[in-house]
């Protein structure tokens, strides 16, 4: 598995490009996205649990389910940044059918093998003359090179301060396949997927339910398990689509070219995830917290996100404060049972790590080497629980083998900041 | 029913006092408060949901029920900030329980009838000896007027930039009774209860079931419904002492007296959970979120604490900016189901109110009304939900009679200062 070059144009038969086309105000910001690969692909989705749902999830998602039932896939996504056409009622849901129609006419495609994402302001109607007029200069703009990619990932950025891309070369018997990938995403991320944004093309032939479950299983150790503000917005979507142009044996039960494709997509999807968490609005520092020895692995992830998600804890850790306390008060509410007495609590980054708590309670440190720990800009909280009976006995024996890690950052003024006065 | 002065101090029989003995670094500061009534006291209370709870609330919680089965219950509290007495192992059970026992003996009074309360940083060792030596003058302190009850408020106060406090007075029968409460609290404030330290004084003749009762009515409707950040403390505790010095005819059913006493009470946690949201970290504005028209009450209470919990939401309050999506997304995800095209949003301030969103679509309106609205110190955001269908046909009925406020407040710059660096 090695890292390459080209975002979701390092697989074969994938272009891409971005264009201005006037949903954001100034012509400096592209704001129309597309990714496209001229060859039919196997594809599959995930989107937002929100119940209020923008009119482009609801229409990418029965696009999906009609592309698949002719036998067929998205083979092309269209995406607008500035908008996020969600509480726009039924001009919301035909603009967002037209963007596909449109799309599907100038790519001589179906209109349901396309999806469409949009991000931005909530309950605004979609400038949809504008995009119209767009779409032609956008179809034209399409290539196949490093520079789509980065044109059609500007334009689906908003508060995002950073490109937020990746790409992966592994070898499936021999036949060198590639994932690509791209995501924007750093305010309202928070399980599931909030307010991201994920577009994942890869040339590898696999079928379309182990695609599936390769990317569910991706999403669910990744994208699901970050959180910025604890907000889950209205129009995430992650799409992934396979077109076979590497000419790998297609992968259609699950061997080992099944776990190796799996395991890349899992390692670009944490790659794209953690580059989230870090451009979390405002966020100065990128927090990890690792939770180890719980009774199962949904326990440690729900242990993990409500110490991520605590707003005491995000300060703190903006302060570069080593208050463990607050550590083990959102331990306490998370609403999974464990003993008090069981935990162990160090904070850990590139200068080292530092134990703050042992078995529920303070244990003396430096305070000096914590805030010299605490301020680099990669934090990790290393929490573990263990049975105290068997620790009295100095085994020290984990409660079960539950592990998990969870991705966030900081809360800093610029959340605030960039957070009081969005629309304007 | 009418305001009267005097806070804990108002209720006959009801002493109280406040002194500085050395938690806190400075001496203008109080850390040590006791609340006491000379006559025994039927008593109830409520502690924190937190699996880490602080020694102050197990020793608690022990003597409620101790003293509670020997026909009595707490007629005295002492009370320290300064140090939550949390994650501090067997130290600090002992300590807390010393605590307990020293001041009952300078009462002569049991140990048991003794409640201990401590806010402050958590798992910091309680510095005993100087509680130990404060306890005497603090007893000596003891006075049954309103600089009694200031005392003691302004020692259990930590980040609190206001007193918060309040006393009623009812008429039973024709005989005055009272009810005085204080309150601490503004960061870790989130159901149920979270941080939060209350002390409920009254010279009402009830029985220990009705007013237990009656707290949990109360609490349910103020304290456990406002919301600052989200975390739950370890130390939560609130409490009611009824001494029975009115000489009202006792209330031992639920008849008229009862009701009017509920009321009363229910009144008074109200006023003290909104002055508590209101004095949240760092919060330059009170929040209510009132939900109408829910299936039923518990569905309107966790759709309205969802959007005023949502950092988006309080960050748009402190920009008095009019960001009725971040409203609608936060309902989406509460996990309650509701039809989002039978929603309606308005804003509203004394300086009127202005409708945002009707049937889950912008509706057109003033930003500049909604500014002025939004700019005063007391928001509220009122949210309708209804049958889609009847709304189409005119009559815009509700789905049900659920109904719930919640109060919260804006997500500023002052709260992650605040938050930062607590500790030092």
């Amino acid at each position: 598995m090695k890292d390459i070059r080209g975002g979701v144009c390092a697989p074969k038969g994938f272009k891409a490009g971005g264009v201005w086309c006037g949903i954001k105000k100034s012509s400096q910001k592209r704001d129309l996205a597309i990714i496209y690969s001229e060859k039919p692909c196997t594809s599959a989705a995930m989107f937002t649990t929100n119940i209020v749902q923008a009119a482009s999830v609801i229409v990418s998602r029965e696009h999906l389910a009609g592309s698949i039932a002719r036998g067929g896939g998205i083979q092309a996504v269209i995406a607008n940044s500035g908008n996020a056409n969600a509480c726009t009622g039924e001009a919301g849901l035909s603009a967002a059918r037209r963007m596909a129609a449109l799309t599907a006419q100038s790519l001589s495609i179906e209109p349901d093998n396309v999806a469409v994402a949009s991000t931005g302001v909530i309950g605004a109607p979609l400038p949809l003359p504008v995009i119209e007029e767009g779409i032609k200069p956008l179809a034209a703009a399409l290539t196949a090179d490093e520079a789509g990619h980065s044109a059609a990932l500007e334009a689906i950025m908003t508060t995002d301060t950073r490109k937020k891309d990746g790409a992966l070369q592994i070898s499936l018997d021999g036949v060198p396949v590639s994932l690509g990938g791209m995501v924007k995403g750093s305010g309202m991320i928070h399980p599931n997927m909030a307010t991201m944004l994920g577009f994942i093309t890869t040339d590898a032939a696999i079928s379309r339910e182990l695609l599936d479950k390769a990317l569910r299983r991706a999403v669910h150790l990744s994208f699901n398990r970050i959180t910025i503000d604890g907000d889950t917005s209205t129009n995430d979507t992650i799409l992934i689509m396979a077109n076979g142009e590497a000419g790998n044996s297609p992968i259609t039960s699950e061997n080992d070219a099944y776990r190796e494709f799996s395991a890349a997509l899992e390692n670009l999807c944490i790659a794209l995830a953690r580059k989230m968490a870090a451009d979390g609005e405002g966020a100065s520092r990128l927090l990890t917290v690792n939770v180890s020895g719980a009774a199962e692995e949904r326990s440690a992830e729900i242990l993990a996100k409500s110490v991520a998600s605590s707003s005491l804890v995000k300060a703190a850790i903006f302060g570069a404060d080593a208050n463990w306390g607050r550590v083990l008060c959102a331990l306490g509410y998370a609403g999974i049972p464990f003993d008090p007495s069981g935990v162990d609590v160090s904070f850990a980054s590139a200068e080292g790590s530092v134990g703050v708590c042992r078995a529920g309670e303070a244990i003396p440190f430096s305070e000096e080497d914590a805030k010299r720990i605490l301020l680099k800009e990669e934090i990790e909280i290393i929490i573990k629980l263990y049975d105290t009976k068997s620790y009295d006995t100095g085994s020290g024996k984990a409660i079960g083998a539950g592990s998990a890690s969870v991705w966030g950052c900081d809360l800093t003024y610029d959340y605030v900041k960039i957070n009081g006065d969005y629309r304007s």
